[in-house]
């Protein structure tokens, strides 16, 4: 197994038909969520925040092709009610399950076709790698793989799965994500790791700036594997949600290349995220990385825009391992960094030489493919 | 006359060769400039940002295909020595000419060619309207047209040539706009004028979100005209900044739609303004835009993360003439809507129903040739 099955208490199912999916995930446990920093926030999201409250979950209903999104008080009883159906097919009460959508924004959950699919869902709920994989495919929309995610050590393991490729997909779109653990934790602190966790990798996910309506990460801890050091768990869930949060940013809409940026020398480590957010999500960069361009002009250049104070002159760059300036001496060996610019993943590393802080962020490429599927097909 | 040549007192100039251009503009008078926000900035900015510390100007000197930027100290002596090789062929004081660049960064100046492209472009300054279509040639780099403004009334006239296309274009770049009245005006208050007529205009144009290092609006009032209302000059300023802030627009990088997004009902101007510019920033909102695809939902959401307040479900949104969403309810006219998006000029309006701020900005769509032009076309 390779996700959220290898962790004990979790069992798992999932059903795909055409753009309409379905996964059901059984696991009690104390349980966390983070939730989109968009003023607007989809049905589910907003009864997420609520029932989250509790810090507790028994299982987690999510259905792909319809967001649930921008559809008023109808919506939100239509999220609850999405909820009931599971609850009543998993014989528990309608307020222990969680609900996450993902899809089109502006129309409502088709109810009879989410009643019908959880009926035949609910009896296939297994611990095995089929399982997990059905469930990470039923939550897909312009995905174009699966994504699992698995922490092991001794004392416990974290599993997660996640679905997401533009930040919000041509109508699609979302990021998802569904974090178990077997560790013994209280839902307090279960929400301040996955908060933390999340700050360093989900948020640090650049694929074009657009920021869903939809956008929630999950974990429920079972307490099967009893309790663990704080550290370690927090380390593995991070592992874990970094792990979903790179592959995410790889399966970017059109994507070809995945594009790591690490900006140490920053006054802190936010101010490293920032710079490292800004230099992933710039058009001029991405499209350069598509192009194996080592045009580190605009790699300065878009950090110069992102609101952190350093000396230009100062700066070093090297794309992989090739040095392109050197505490703001031009070095430019061009064609040794442009082939360090082939293969699937391209590296920056930025010494803004002012302080300590250093973050990483995660991109990928822009491409003629992503102007395709987001311009020509269109609704 | 369409732009700078029909204000007294100026007369322009212009070669291209290449992609090497230059353009010499001859006007005495008060002067103001405005700079990129950029913490990267070029030489010829910097040194700019002094010389206008005097409030005046004989001259300006505009070379294209090299931006002087990220070039140190050399850089800047070479920006001092290209304004002092201007000023000579022009019989005036080194100080009293202003510079700028625009092109390739982390490059220097080749001083030999512009010395020999000066001595050849100065005795054709004119005042006629090839002589100013000259001048608006030899700035432009990835442009595919010149851009003249102009506006007049009976007491006063202000002209202004500009160019761009990206924020920062393939490794050229740079918006840069060179704005003349024959009014008289003190320096103090054209600064002023400028500042605001920049926020309003080029401060409110988005093509890719990059900042270059060298952009740059200069504006010298001659005095020909004598006094005028200092209300009215603002008015006439703006005209010109906003009329070439839209050419900047229409030219963005392989656009083939100019986008006007117009938000009113926010907290005030600047909330509006920071809508307006989130919205026509979204890739999201950018490729639907060129797939002429009313997918409303991406308009909404992208304002929900501009960090403004709102309630969703208060707003109204058209694309044209036709309302998709009345007051938070969904109308949706598709099809009437998508013809709305037909031509090559598309407009929302979106009301944020919280107070009676209001303002515009201006982006394009986003197309595969943005793509093709930024990445394929390596250095």
């Amino acid at each position: 197994m390779k996700s959220i099955c290898a962790v004990e208490g979790v069992t798992a199912a999932g059903i795909r038909e055409g753009k309409y999916g379905l996964a059901l995930i059984r696991a009690s446990g104390t349980a966390a969520g983070v939730f989109t920093s968009n003023l607007v926030r989809a049905a589910p999201v907003e009864l997420m925040m609520e029932r989250l409250q509790k810090g507790a979950l028994e299982a987690i209903v999510v259905n792909s092709g319809c967001a649930n999104a921008y559809t008023g008080e109808r919506g939100y009883r239509d999220a609850k009610e999405m909820a009931a159906i599971a609850a009543s097919s998993l014989g528990l009460e309608p307020e222990s399950v969680g609900v996450a959508s993902t899809g089109v924004i502006g129309r409502y959950l088709d109810l009879p076709r989410i009643r019908e699919q959880c009926s035949r869902v609910s009896p296939l709920l297994a611990r095995n790698s089929d399982a997990e994989d059905a469930a990470a495919r039923a939550i897909m929309t312009t995905d174009t793989f699966p994504k699992h995610a698995l922490f092991r050590t001794e004392s416990f393991t974290v599993g997660g799965i996640a679905k997401g490729s533009g930040m919000i997909a041509p109508n699609m779109g979302t990021m998802l994500a569904f974090i178990y653990t077997d560790a013994d934790v209280e839902a307090g602190m279960l929400q301040e790791i996955l908060r933390q966790a999340s700050r360093r990798s989900f948020n640090r996910v650049v694929v074009d700036g657009d920021t869903s309506t939809n956008d929630a990460a999950f974990c429920t801890a079972t307490g099967a594997a009893g309790r663990v050091d704080r550290d370690d768990l927090a380390r593995g869930i991070e592992a874990v949600c970094r792990d979903l949060a790179i592959q995410i940013a790889r399966d970017g809409e059109g994507a070809t290349k995945l594009l790591k940026v690490t900006v140490r020398g920053a006054p802190d480590e936010e101010a490293a995220a920032a710079v490292a957010r800004t230099i992933v999500a710039s058009p001029l960069v991405k499209t350069a990385v598509y192009g194996e361009d080592p045009n580190w002009g605009r790699v300065v250049a878009a950090a110069g825009r992102a609101g952190v104070e350093f000396d230009p002159y100062a700066v070093s760059l090297r794309i992989g391992d090739v040095t392109l300036v050197c505490r703001g001496e031009i070095v430019a060996e061009l064609e040794a960094a442009r082939a360090a610019m082939h293969g699937d993943t391209v590296v920056f590393d930025l010494d803004l030489a002012v302080g300590d802080g250093q973050a990483t962020a995660w991109g990928c490429d822009l491409t003629e493919r992503y102007v395709e599927i987001n311009g020509k097909y269109t609704t």
